[in-house]
C-alpha cells in the first residue's frame, strides 16, 4: 500500500535477538501480587487455588508453544518457561517472545480465574498483571542450574513463609516478633521451630508448596525434587 | 535470605534501558487477530464492539499510568501509548515497560470482553493476546511524526478495507476481483469507486473508523484529525 | 563466491545501532596511561608534549571525518568526538564507529609520537592504546551538558593535580601528606594553598592545562571557556 | 572529588556485556585496505611482508592477553582472537574488549611497520586502521565452526585471487577477462586453469597463503590445516 512521508519513524525501532544455540528462559512474575493477593484474600502463606490457577495458565501456554518449550516451572506468582536451544520462534526476537508469552499467560489467568475463585469475581480496578523477561543460557549445565535456582528458592521461601505465618496465626506472635525469631536461623532450625512451637512437621506440608510445580511437555503437572531429577528433565535437549 | 550456589545464573540477565530524555512509544498489536476476529465473527471491515473494547482497555491502562503517559492512539487491533520523555517508569527498563503494558492491556481485554460481546463468551482455546514493543523517539518532531504515521495508516487501511468489503459484500465481487479493482488506485479513486459502485460517501463513514481513537490523559476518547491537531496534542511536553 | 557450510556462524553477530536523530559522542580514553606516562617520564601533572600529541591526533581524526564531526574536546589522555545528530556514518553502527575512531586515533598517536618525543622512541613492550565508547545524546541541551561536564572535569582535575604536585615537588610533602592537606578543600581554598605555600597564581597557569583543548571543524585548536561559549559552539546543529 | 551538575550525562551511557560462558571472538578487519595496499604497493594477491606484519601484531596482542586468549587466526587484512568462554576480561564489556584489542593491534601495526617495510615509511595521510567487533559463541561446536569458516574463506579467497592475478600478470588478461574466465568455476577448475594456463601448481604455493596463520597461546605462528586439527586446537577449553 501507499507509504507516507512519516514512514521513516520505523527506523527508530531496534530488534534485539537472543543469540542462536542458547536456551531461552521466559520468566513471568506477578506485578504487585502482595497487594493483589491481599485484595482477593489469598490464604497465607500459600493459596492452593491461586497456585492451581497459575499452573493451569502455564500448562495452556506451554501447550500452545509445545514444540518450542522443554518444560515450565513455577512457584508463588512466577513461572519460568524454558525453550529449546534450537528454537527459531519469532526469529528469537526478545520483544516478541517476551510479550507474547506474558500476554497469553495473562489472558489465561483472567479467563480461568472464575474456575478457581468462583465466589470472588475479578474487579476491573484490581486486575492481575505480570512482567516478563527473556534470558539466554548457553549450555545445559547453566540452564539446569537456572531451574535448580528456582527450585531452591521455592524451598527457602516456602519454609520461611510457612514457619513465619504459623508463628503469627497459631502462636499469636506479631509479624515483627516472628521476623526476629527467624532471623539468622538455618533450615533445620526453622523446621525445629515449626515442629516444637506449632506442632507441624514440615515434611507433611503439601508437595506443591514445598517443591513448586513443574509442567512437562505433555502438560503433566508434577511436584518433584527437581534437583534429583535434573538430568532426566533435560535428557535429549 | 540464604543464597544458593545457583544464584550465579542471574548474571545472565541483561537489563536494557531506553536512554533518558527520549519519548517512549509502547505499541501493542493483536496476535493473529485475523484468525481471532474470524472466530468471533467480527464485522468487516470494522467491528464497532471490538474497537470500543480496545478503546476501553487503552483508557484503563492509560489511567493506571496517567502520570507517565501523554496520550494513547489506536486503530484496528493495535494501540500506541506515548510516554513523557522525562518518565523514569521502571527505570526505563525495556522489558518491564513492554511486558507490564501488554499484560495489563490483555487483562483488561479479557475482563471487559463480555461487556462488549455479551453473547459471545470467550473460548479458552481462542483467547486474545498481543505483542508489544518499546521504541525511543529523541525529539518532539519525530514523536509527532510517529503519531501522524499511525494516523495516516489508519486512513489508508480503513479506506481500502471499506471499499474492498463493500465491493465484496454489496456488489458481489470475489475477494480476488475486489483486490484487482483496487490495485494501483489512489485515495480519490477509491472514494469514487465507493461512491459510484456502492452508493456510499466515505465522508459519512463513522469518525472512529476513519480517524482511529485517541485517548487523552483525562481519559477522553476522541476521533479527530490528529495531523491538524498535532501541535496542540503535544503542547507542554 | 562459494559459501561454506560454516557460513551460519555469521548469524551470531549482533548489529547494534545508535537511534537516529541523536548526537553521538565517541570518547577515547588512554588505557593504563598512569603506567604509560611513568614509563616515558611525562612531566607531572601536565606534560605539554603529550597534550600536544593528543591534540594533533584528534585534529587528524576530526579532519578525516570532518563532514560528520561537530567538534572534539580533550584533556589528559582522553578525547571526545561529537558527531552530528543527522550523521549516517557506518549506518550508525556502534561497533564500526567506536572501533574505527579509536584505531585511527591510535595509528596517529604512534605515527606522530617521535615528532613530540624525539628523544624517547616508543618501546614495543610499552605501546599506547586506548579504549573507546559511543554514547547517544537526544537533544542539544544534553550534548552541551556533556561537553560542559568534560570541561568542568578538566578544571577540577587540573586544579587538584597542580596543587598536589607543587606541594610534593616544591614543598617537599609526601604524596600522602599532600593528599591529606587537600582533602575536603573547595576550589578557592586549593587556589589559596597554591598561592600561599607554593607562590603560584593558578590564573597564570597555561590555558591548555586549565581549559583543555577544543578542536573545531576547521581543525583549529582552542583553549577557551567552553561553558561561556557553549551556545556558539553548537550554533547551526 | 567534587561532582558537577553536568554529571547526569553519564546516565546516557549503556554498558552491553557478552553473556557468561560463551566464547568471544574479537575480529579485526582492515579499513579500506584495498586502497591502503595500493598506496604502499603491496604485491598481489599476497604480500609476504604485509602478512608477516599482521602476524607479528597478532602475536603481540595475544601475548599481552595470553591468559584470556585460546588462539588467534588471520588472513589478508583481518585477524580473529578467540577468548576463553570463562574469561572475565573487562567484565565482558563489549566496548572495552572490542576497542582495546583493535587499539593495541593498531599500535603494534604502526610500530612494527618499518621492520617489515623498511623502505616505505608510513605517510601520515595514509595510515592503517581497523574496525573491530565482538561476537559470542555459546558452545565448542560453533566456535570451532567459526574458525573453520575463516579457514575455508582463506582457501576460497586465496585460490581465486591467485588464479586471477596470475591470469592478469602472467597471461596478460584484463581484470575483466580474468573475472569472466573464473566466473562459475569450482575449486578444481580454478586449480586446473592455474596449472594449464600459468604453469603453476597451487599445491606449491606458500602454506601461509593457502592456510592463513594461526597463533597459538605460546605465540607460535602456524600454517596448518585448521579443519583437520580443529579438535586438538580446542582441547581443554
Amino acid at each position: 500500500m501507499a507509504k507516507s512521508r512519516f514512514e521513516y519513524v520505523r527506523d527508530f525501532e531496534q530488534r534485539d535477538v537472543l543469540i542462536p544455540e542458547t536456551y531461552i528462559v521466559v520468566r513471568i512474575d506477578g506485578k504487585k501480587f502482595h497487594e493483589f493477593s491481599n485484595y482477593y484474600k489469598f490464604e497465607k502463606p500459600n493459596d492452593m487455588r491461586a497456585l492451581k490457577l497459575m499452573n493451569a495458565c502455564a500448562k495452556n501456554v506451554l501447550l500452545q508453544y509445545r514444540s518450542e518449550v522443554i518444560l515450565a516451572y513455577g512457584e508463588s506468582d512466577e513461572y519460568s518457561f524454558i525453550l529449546r536451544s534450537d528454537t527459531t520462534l519469532y526469529n528469537r526476537r526478545i520483544d516478541k517472545i517476551s510479550s507474547l508469552f506474558v500476554s497469553l499467560f495473562t489472558s489465561q489467568y483472567v479467563m480461568l480465574w472464575s474456575k478457581f475463585f468462583p465466589n470472588d469475581p475479578l474487579d476491573v480496578k484490581h486486575l492481575p498483571f505480570f512482567d516478563s523477561r527473556c534470558v539466554s543460557y548457553p549450555n545445559l549445565k547453566c540452564i539446569k542450574d537456572y531451574l535448580s535456582w528456582r527450585f531452591v528458592d521455592t524451598h527457602i521461601n516456602n519454609l520461611y513463609n510457612t514457619v513465619f505465618w504459623q508463628l503469627v496465626q497459631k502462636c499469636g506472635l506479631t509479624t515483627r516478633e516472628a521476623e526476629n525469631k527467624l532471623s539468622g536461623t538455618v533450615s533445620s532450625e526453622k523446621q525445629e521451630i515449626l515442629f516444637s512451637e506449632c506442632g507441624i512437621n514440615y515434611n507433611n506440608e503439601p508437595e506443591m508448596f514445598k517443591k513448586g510445580s513443574l509442567v512437562t511437555r505433555k502438560g503433566e503437572i508434577l511436584h518433584i525434587d527437581v534437583i534429583k531429577k535434573i538430568d532426566e528433565l533435560f535428557e535429549g535437549y
